[in-house]
């Protein structure tokens, strides 16, 4: 170890390997995965969470509450946390409350929360007089949350682009007729992916063309999150009786993705999932700020019909983005009853893009 | 039992489960699956074989050749095969004559053989005082062998399609390029079709544009059947110094699928191994004599580029052929390296249509 390593117990290293690998539990999106372990002062483990996913409790809290369960009070322990401990209410308290609430004597942290309006909370224990050591496993925890940090150092969503398309590249025949390219195991994982995202946003054209409603189907895993935002973009008008209207709806008449996405982050969305129709997808792609592809393919040939990336202006085949099979969150290649799951994130050392 | 089940004792009707799940170890290509266990009088087995693709012992020999190496005399024994046995000397001999080579007593068999040059076999048998009884396990042994059956029944090769695109569906970029869309595994992937197929198939002006040789790479799994015959189908002139030239070449000046399929056909081509260009596949998936669709996917979002299956005329998504991910002979969904194999055979229900 070298001398300017914190100064931890080796329970507490190992408690922090548990807290990553309890971390990786945690759903795939723009919340931080967080995982915690509450350790009694003789290093015997109390209590273990983690983060489940917008507006459930934060790892901490829920190490508290899994070690009160089993009948253990946490006065004098130790909390193993991934992230610095929170400090702001947002849809749960403040996780620096909790702990000084619960007693807890001191905090062992991988990574400073590097969101503006939570962080502080390592000041805020120490405040209190409980002590807080954090750079445990420092790397480990940024790597597994990687794309949330450059989400919030971007200032922009956390965008996921869902794509539905044949063997072939088409997202529609000749004629328009989309529905149903992919079987419904497909568009079961597709309304998953919009319960865990804070929004869901698709074309002002496809608006009026489909008519979408971008609720989750009733049978789906129930939203943790509530109801996302619903979001048409683009200069075509929303007939007022569209589907997708009501409360949680927003038209954004603007073609451009950055300024979409700044409005968006304005209302406090951290994770946007793009549906299309393919215009939109090619803009985003095209903008660099498509932070994870998920594709469902068909095994269908339509041979012709409107492609699902139009406009990127790629000419030659070395400047097309190779993305990359992504095994995070489950495995990058998967089937799906007739049809196949395709997991992706954008080529490495290529980064989005900023629109800033 | 039924009335009219074959009489066969408990140890064959045990062998024959075993005989198809050796089957099931050969080579999916042009060449049917067979398995054989070889019986002593008293059940016990003697030996175990199974063909492993075109140019190899077929499973009758297969087996008696394992009984030698165990030690075993197979005199008297009763031979328990996928396939009755075959009566013609194609590039190996008869195994009629094997058997009674060898002074097997009994042979059970489930399916007749369809092939009308290589049937008899029983016949054969019986002549020479063989018991030969045939029908146990036909229904599992045809199954395992329904396309087989299918191209002998349609006087056609076995056609497998061999399509790398990107995951839009492109094949070559904007400007042309398409070296490579692929990576190494997939590539490598490739050549072991190549391997097992009697005829690799390319379009005249993929000759031209691409010079492609066309040969198994050295290094790849070593061809069973020799080099497959190279051919390039079209009305584009092959150039006197293509690579594709050689021992083994022939130009099919045609663009109709049938006439090329006929030719082939006749020259004892049994599995035809379609490489592209993408004109070439659409004409053979709109002849509707695809067979088998082995579709090579790289994670690449090249935007516009040649479709991979143009001319095919479907106008709307019902029209369009739904493929269904076949994981005979391997995982019909697979990741090689960077990229994504899939797996498919046509849709039920849809028989390629003959071009007969």
């Amino acid at each position: 170890m070298s001398s300017t390593a914190p100064q931890v117990a080796a329970a507490e290293t190992g408690a922090m390997l548990r807290a990553l690998e309890l971390a990786g539990l945690g759903v795939r999106g723009a919340n931080p995965l967080v995982g915690a372990v509450l350790l009694a002062p003789d290093g015997t483990v109390l209590g273990e969470g983690y983060h489940r996913g917008a507006g459930t409790p934060h790892a901490e809290p829920a190490a508290l509450a899994d070690a009160r369960e089993r009948g253990h009070d946490a006065r004098g322990a130790t909390m193993v946390v991934t992230l610095e401990p929170c400090n702001h209410t947002g849809r749960t308290g403040p996780c620096s409350e909790a702990l000084l609430d619960a007693g807890v004597a001191r905090v062992v942290f991988a990574a400073e929360d590097v969101n503006g309006s939570a962080s502080g909370g390592a000041r805020r224990l120490r405040a209190a007089g409980v002590e807080a050591v954090g750079g445990v496993g420092r790397e480990a925890s940024l790597e597994l949350n990687e794309r949330w940090s450059v989400s919030v150092a971007e200032r922009r969503p956390f965008v996921t682009l869902k794509s539905a398309q044949s063997l072939d590249g088409r997202v529609a025949a000749v004629d328009g007729t989309s529905q149903w390219i992919t079987g419904a195991e497909a568009r079961a994982d597709g309304h998953r992916l919009r319960a865990i995202a804070d929004a869901v946003l698709v074309g002002s054209g496809t608006v009026r063309d489909d008519d979408p409603r971008l609720t989750v189907r009733a049978g789906a895993a129930a939203p943790v999150s509530g109801m996302a935002l619903r979001v048409a973009m683009g200069l075509t008008p929303v007939p007022a009786g569209a589907a997708i209207r009501g409360e949680g709806f927003i038209h954004l008449p603007t073609r451009d993705v950055g300024a979409a996405l700044d409005q968006l982050v304005e209302r406090g969305v951290r994770h946007l999932l793009v549906e299309g129709g393919p215009r939109i997808a090619g803009a985003f792609l095209r903008a660099g700020v498509v932070d994870e592809l998920v594709s469902y393919v068909a095994p269908l040939v339509l041979g012709e019909g409107a492609p699902a990336f139009p406009g990127l202006g790629i000419g030659t085949l070395a400047a097309a983005p190779r993305w990359v099979l992504d095994d995070a969150g489950g495995p990058a290649v998967q089937r799906l009853g007739t049809d196949v799951r395709l997991h992706l994130r954008p080529p490495p050392g290529v980064p989005a893009a900023s629109h800033h």
